[in-house]
């Protein structure tokens, strides 16, 4: 299979949506309405837009993407990049796609200087957990995670 | 107390290091050393920084500070306002100047029309806890946090 990563364009906006409301379905959350469709297309293409967009192509299909953003450590005082998203089609998995995704974010992070990756998965995600814990990443345990809706 | 929440300006910085260093101290984490305070700085008030930095002083003394950015929900297409860090100064807990810092970030968070305000807690931090509950703010359990040192 020839996979190839690269930045995502505006022309693969369809495919990209079709990728993250497969990840809504996966993960058992609401995906995204058309109201938040538009928002998020515009947002993902438009020009020096925050948010980032990679995906993985082959046969001229696309079969995952990563979505990230740069944080930022006060206490490091450097950037972090934060995966929002990662996500490959299931007939896709275990071929090695998850991993070009990392190698690629790696790069990117290091090019931005940024001093770590960060990411969150649900708890239920036993495989994911068993791949990020195969690259060395560290399950940060102490800390609780809030939200408050707006 | 004649307590007011603003912006911070460079003027400020040494102060907000001293801040940064209490709360790394109060955290049992490891302060910024002095490099990283130098790139701090440089970033927190640079033009166009994406990390903001808001103060809370009384009688000219800066007694708490709160760092946030924004990032991303796909789900949303909106921004959420990441809250990296929010201290209050030992003497001065209890005062109500944590409330007045998330009215503050929350009128922030609805001004650039983010969906949700999120944040980080040390699990052992049972005030900011109970304090995070009684603003009605929701503990994310499902979630696992993971980061990788770059």
């Amino acid at each position: 299979m020839n996979i190839k990563i690269r930045k995502s364009i505006k022309q693969d906006s369809k495919e990209v949506i079709r990728l993250i409301k497969e990840l809504a379905d996966f993960e058992k959350l609401d995906p995204p309405d058309s109201k938040a469709i538009r928002n998020l297309i515009k947002d993902m293409y438009s020009k020096n837009s925050p948010v980032k967009v990679i995906v993985a192509e082959t046969d001229g299909r696309l079969i995952g993407y990563a979505f990230y953003f740069y944080t930022y450590s006060t206490f490091l005082a450097k950037k972090t990049l934060y995966l929002e998203d990662v996500y490959v089609s299931s007939d896709y998995r275990k071929s090695g796609v998850g991993k070009m995704f990392f190698k690629e974010l790696m790069k990117a992070a290091k090019k931005s200087k940024c001093g770590r990756m960060e990411w969150h998965v649900l708890d239920w995600n036993v495989n994911a957990i068993r791949f990020y814990k195969n690259l060395a990443a560290e399950e940060l345990k102490e800390w609780k995670y809030f939200r408050m809706s707006l």
